[in-house]
């Protein structure tokens, strides 16, 4: 019997959209277990709407049922927590073409640093391809309604925040 | 115990190049079986260095080391194929922002004819980002060595039918 | 008081798709009248599934209750239909970076043939932006189902065509 | 008689480009009124050359002879600045690809907020194209002359703040 | 002393454009000579303006001032005939990033099979980036004034060949 | 006999990588000597891994065998750096479409601020096409290793300064 495939989301999630979600549901089509690690990434914590375990926890909430879906931190290296998880696949939804340039380039890098690490790339779906964590952050920093852009538990979390 | 996994690697690999063998070996990853299925386009038949039927052949000869892998032609749509060979995965590699852009809307497309295909895309490896089929064909017919761009199989049927 | 404002919505229209008349109705929240402008284009009349007449037909048929819209075939340059029809827009919906740099030279292009001829580009909505009708010809001719895709009028047209 | 149709131009704007008036002159082909809205960024306020009230003060001067254009400020969302104005189109000129895709995520991000706030997109002009208020800044900043690139009510203003 | 460094321009000039004249003169300032390439292209000899013979005598003519620019026709790959005239750089404009992912892509392909030929490309001019040989044939063929895109002796030949 | 021909390579390699070695490289094919111009840019600083006196030192360092090229730092803006050094050409290697939309705005720019400085573009080796400076400096930073993007000398001096 061969090993399980598993396959890393990676992003900071700041907070998790639908875009996210869609892109995570998806990856199972391909994967045994998708792991969605979320980068500590210091120099843009103070922006941050959320702290990495808070965006954990909500990683795991929106995806509680689903028992092939985990949620997990990361420093350093995405091919060294690649390598410490197991992982041979990495995936990234693209909503557009300069998102995909980025991605492309990464993948060639990640495969240099670690040539098992295999990096696929999802076309966003059309219904979210304009939603980003950072608009979702602006205009919710602005009164807006992000409603559209996010599962029950993550608004009800941005909500709140927002309201502070 | 689950269903295996099957991938469509659509095209019309006239001829198949390293960089087409590449996004078929990449496939391997994450699918149990990948199906390498060469369309008939009639419109450019006309133009065709090889026919179908060959171009299936080169496949098979290619990856005859590979038992995961086989090639088949198709007619009509790609989501009625999947439907035929039980395929979820459609895998195509993507060079530049131009391919993408394509890739991107006919995976939207084909997710609406059949919700349940997802498309991934594979960066091409820069080392094949450059190679078409169409250049292959152009550079053979003006007398130029292709030896770079095809595995040995396949370059010995283009220089035969190349000198013919 | 002023002249109507009256833009142009040029394209083959081989046939008017979902997105197209998304276009047109867009069209109208700054524009007075719009022409929906049936281009004939003879190099690619052997390929076509509609006559240039028919197409203006299912125009007519699509908007009969939009007094505002109005559909006209044309031979020659688009600024000169312009300049005969007194439009002083043209419009045209873009789905992605490849469209828009080819829109975004036509647009230069016209207007140094006509400097008075504007032209504004729409980001496609995103639920038609991978829709085209080359892909609706295509995808028709291969038996594949194009009701998601057209009006029921345009789709009445195509599967009586389609089945000949 | 129709309610007049009221167009924003959101930006920065510091300072105003000839390549911005150039949008906003165009954008009077088919708006009644345009709005030039001057936006908050709180973020970047550190870095600019000018308050938002001198920008105002600037794209008055410049449109000081054009009826149809005002300058306002505005704060918050642009879809709420909007609503108060009783604005239906959003303008924006766009100088590339990259341009493209960001201001075409933001149509759709907009018109979900807000369903009848319509955004046009301008081909820059290729005499503009390359001009930003941003290399304007850095131009001016450096000593080099940024006369080609402003109108001269802006470039007695970017040379006065320069040279302090 | 070294040898000159000889550049060529290829393409299929059909008719030549100021965009093109502009790209050779530039070439100028890094290359001792220019080869202005005229490459018959069989295939789409049939919807040619001018033929290969017409298009070196009109180039010869626009550069009739200039004696470190020739014009020459050729066949086969561009790589064997920057050998036959020891050609070190290939010299390409590029109007849009369309346009240089197929350049970029040519590039490397090129300097596969001659290592020792380099591309370089020119950001065309913004005047004239909007303009192609393909444009001024349709807008000639249709009764359009071209006079703008071409020098006047280009002009003279396209008019006469227009009335014909 | 004409003035040799001076082509400045400027940015901020920060460090220097194997991809801006390959274009300095290749600009001897055109040029007579390539000053690598180091710029400062203040607003970065803090981020810099190197001051810009050591990246001119592993300049020398990298191409201490190539007599055609030198390193100098430079201040303000590049068309008084070309003005001051007589260079008529700037050389810049481009990755992908983004990189590309950039350079070439930044091309036309600076013929606008200076006539006679021509711009050059070289597509990036695609060995070399995923690798940046900001990616080295971030795969160092977090211990990862960067030997295969980098030359012996610049590999001392980023490893020395990573472990500190």
């Amino acid at each position: 019997m061969s090993d399980p495939r598993i396959a890393l989301c990676p992003g900071s999630f700041d907070p998790l959209t639908l875009g996210h979600e869609d892109v995570v549901r998806r990856a199972l089509a391909f994967a045994d277990r998708v792991v969605v690690a979320v980068s500590h990434s210091p120099t843009t914590a103070k922006q941050a709407m959320f702290t990495v375990e808070e965006r954990v926890e909500m990683i795991r909430e929106a995806f509680a049922g689903e028992p092939r879906v985990e949620a997990a931190a990361f420093q350093g290296l995405l091919v060294d927590f690649a390598r410490r998880r197991g992982a041979s696949l990495v995936v990234r939804g693209v909503r557009g073409g300069v998102d995909w340039e980025y991605e492309s380039q990464m993948a060639v890098m990640n495969r240099r640093l670690l040539s098992t690490l295999e990096t696929v790339i999802l076309p966003g779906d059309p219904m979210h391809a304009h939603v980003s964590s950072t608009l979702v952050r602006q205009i919710a920093g602005l009164g807006g309604d992000v409603a559209p852009f996010l599962s029950p538990a993550v608004l009800r979390r941005v909500r709140t925040r927002a309201a502070t």
